[in-house]
């Protein structure tokens, strides 16, 4: 297949609808972003990387980063913190506190706010502390992404901090059932940090290679997760990905994916690829706009597909 | 692969799960089944068959008959239907009011009974009434079933009357929303026919062949949906297909799959196999619980999987 | 105090308010009402009555009859009926599902359609059938009232059952939690009978004179209720009184009271008078517009207050 | 009536009782008092008292301070307030969040605690932050009591503030619906500090006189609220003065009365009396178990109701 072409075909088709839908406003950082940009990449297994767009433009990965935290959680996820935190669709928006109340502060999945949140705790409980904890998800990122000048925005960070409010609430929740081992305070500054990671599209889906290989980097060889850990990972973003529109991306795309309200969704073609999309502006559920539909169009015009 | 002796081994190490878990007792039909019966049986492209176990008895399919009508339903879905029943996973239990009131009498998915009963409803509109549809739904089951002697037991759908309060009570509401066109209890009625089909894993797993090849049978050759419609009613099995387990059941095995309160699984291995077990008790979501070991057994010792 | 006069005042001052609100449209036979009529009836020990407006026009006294019924069932409340419905403020609308399910089929108190449903079966059982139940209704509402020529609009009854879809889902719902005794068609007929009894605002205030004077009819001198229970019923009225609406009457008013549908309230001023208002546009949670000021307005005129 | 006899066969009646219930347990200051405790406190017009038990004791009043909060607040109540907190019950527990979800962040009422923490941020913001606020609330309340030695115990308000998750998430919450103006952490604070107010029976009974005779306090003539006003705050403590048990307590004991975690509960018989009861074991709803039956006996025993 040639896939350049088919990426410029979609990144054709996909002008008109860079207008529709609004770029994250909630804080300053983000609402400043040019929203009608658009960059997507594909990495083959031996490297081999497709581009088309503003493919070398950084943003912020954001909730993109919970996938990454997740990895390295997940052999202390299999012993104790899977009772902390479970693998189910949430089917209410990614900062619902409902859910979590009736559920007794154990969040649905770890690709919602509260689930990401409990993880960075665990984290920071497993490695020694926020800054321990940050230095492993940062080398994890670079290494992944091949690049060592991975870096994230701390003024984005800060940003959110002060716009934490529903944060600190669903945080303050699991606290008041028991579900969160450290302060409040530094692990949901820590969990912006991670979220403040900047990648660009070339870097995003070079780093979602081990993903799509098995959980084992097929260029650096190296393995990152198990067989059926990377199965699992995968698994969850099908099912949870994308918040409360999870079950529509999965019906209409079919891929495991995960977006972030800076307008980045990665996602994996087992054994063929990984993907990296991005355009800023945000469709009702949170994800972008754009960047769902490049997806969709993807496959239909490769027919790839998991199903 | 040597299918069978993987079938044998699975049997074996199951054999303890098999009195685990509580036989559906909601109607008297369904718990006088024997609890600690067992079958499962692959179908491969070209029809060979492997099995264990009582694969010769036939049990009620119950929900998994959801799949049959959705696959028949999805060309109407496409152009109205999809207004009236979502593809998002639950999160909530299958008979849940709850959500169907806060979300204005349209249920999440046509996989909980809520949806089901829509999509009752929009066959016997499409059809032309309760026969027509009942009739359609029965040929269609036969045919990819390649067994013409397939029936439902009309004592388990009278049963099931009887003790329809819960279902009723959905159905009413919906009706309350406008989301039902013909009379409640006809179409729960007709519900209940298509749920007391009665087959066997041979049956089952020959049926869902369709499914794993991308909507054609490979037998026959017939196409039953297009490429695009299997991969959703795939994409839909996998975030929806067990209820309030979903995400556990897609973490675990990672399989598109079907569960029913009659005992039944069927599952699906793109492009490879179909799947179908059977064990009577169920565990605490409504799923068979020897049916869901023995289904992540199987992907664990094949490693088969979509992920 | 001048009662008639101030009557006069508030007739005087509501009429910009006629207009206001929206008449019950669900069934035709409340629709077709003319919205902008007011009537207002106080009575005082020695049965010396005031009015106002249109008081000698009859109305469908709707949710207004559930203090009927449940005097007449609270003999059986203390006993067993407490056990099937609470006497806890809602907090929600009328006909919600969503608190009968998480609280398992228990309503939250019996003037909430679906206690008033669980009320009427408790009554059938107690008295034998259905037309023994309702004839105790009736037979009480002439009683009460002084008017052997009460009775029920068997139009407004059935035009009810033929829109019945929402109380049917809740009365199905508590059937399937076992908290109807008898058919789920057969109670909710008859729960819309009691309700479609036809009163005027003479009627309505006589009636209530046994809930303002400690249980007994300070005229007839007989006591339909001990005190204790005469207090309850009035306690239930102020906290439960409005749906989710009665915290702001209370607030506003300060009156046990009682709205039904058709734009009647009913209200008592413990030891000095019964009050029925009557107005048929009602305010967004169902309670009449003018009806709920000409209240506040009389209160605020006469210093009329329990607290 | 013999006031005094009256209180001494409760008081006799209710030793059996006293073991039963729970006291709170989540600060150590609080669940270090001693459960087996009961006093009782009548204040007529005139201010003679009526005593028994431990009635010099002194315990934290708790949530019986939002009454006094309210109290003060209620001027800003009537031009702006009214539109950040409600007056409906909320048919949930004190602390839930689900209901501040669902209602934008504006709690159903000021007697629960996400309430009480908006008239803290108003107080603070009307009376120039939080040591002016506090200091009002101070004032009012060794006034009312006619007791300038009231103080509150900053080591239980400390205490709370260490526990204080489950309050910090209802406030983060509200904060991120734009509905608290002060710093979450300072207001919260100076609420905990509100509720750690120490009083014994004696001084709380002759506080509430003010809200029994209308607003004005009938010993020293002086009036702190309106006519109005008293009644308005009395119709709150009657809907809502009991979390989810509010109608429970309307229907069994018929007062306005609000209870504290502490095992206080203070009531009014308008126009007569208020009362102050304490005892520190605690229901299931968080009211007072003996304090709550000592009320239900002493309205049966002397038949005052306000209906």
């Amino acid at each position: 297949m040639n896939y350049q072409l088919i990426l410029e075909e979609i990144e054709k088709e996909i002008q008109p609808e860079l207008s529709k839908g609004k770029v994250a406003d909630y804080i300053p950082a983000l609402a400043s972003v040019d929203g009608n940009q658009f960059a997507m990449t594909i990495t083959l297994k031996d490297g081999t990387q497709y581009s088309v767009g503003n493919y070398l433009e950084q943003f912020s990965i954001q909730s993109i980063s919970k996938v990454l935290a997740f990895s390295l959680a997940i052999d202390i996820y299999s012993k104790t913190l899977y009772k902390r935190v479970g693998v189910e669709p949430s089917g209410s928006p990614f900062n619902s506190l409902v859910q979590l109340e009736y559920e007794n502060g154990i969040p649905r999945n770890p690709f919602i706010n509260a689930g990401a949140i409990v993880v960075a705790d665990a984290l920071m409980s497993h490695f020694g502390g926020e800054y321990a904890s940050l230095e492993k998800i940062m080398n994890f990122t670079r290494e992944i992404s091949a690049n060592k000048d991975i870096k994230f925005d701390s003024l984005v960070a800060k940003s959110e901090m002060e716009h934490a409010s529903r944060n600190l609430s669903l945080a303050y929740l699991m606290k008041s059932f028991g579900n969160l081992d450290n302060s409040v305070e530094l692990v949901v500054k820590n969990y912006f940090k991670q979220c403040a990671i900047t990648m660009n599209t070339q870097d995003l889906s070079r780093a979602m290679l081990y993903l799509a290989f098995k959980g084992k980097d097929p260029i650096s060889n190296k393995e990152f997760l198990s067989e059926p850990q990377a199965k699992r990972v995968n698994a969850l973003m099908l099912t949870c990905g994308h918040y409360d529109a999870s079950g529509e991306f999965a019906f209409h795309v079919g891929l495991p994916a995960k977006s972030g309200v800076g307008g980045g969704i990665i996602a994996v073609v087992p054994n063929i690829m990984s993907i990296a999309v991005w355009s800023p502006r945000l469709n009702k559920y949170g994800n972008s706009h754009a960047g769902t539909l490049a997806l969709e169009k993807f496959t239909t015009k490769t027919g790839l597909s998991i199903f």
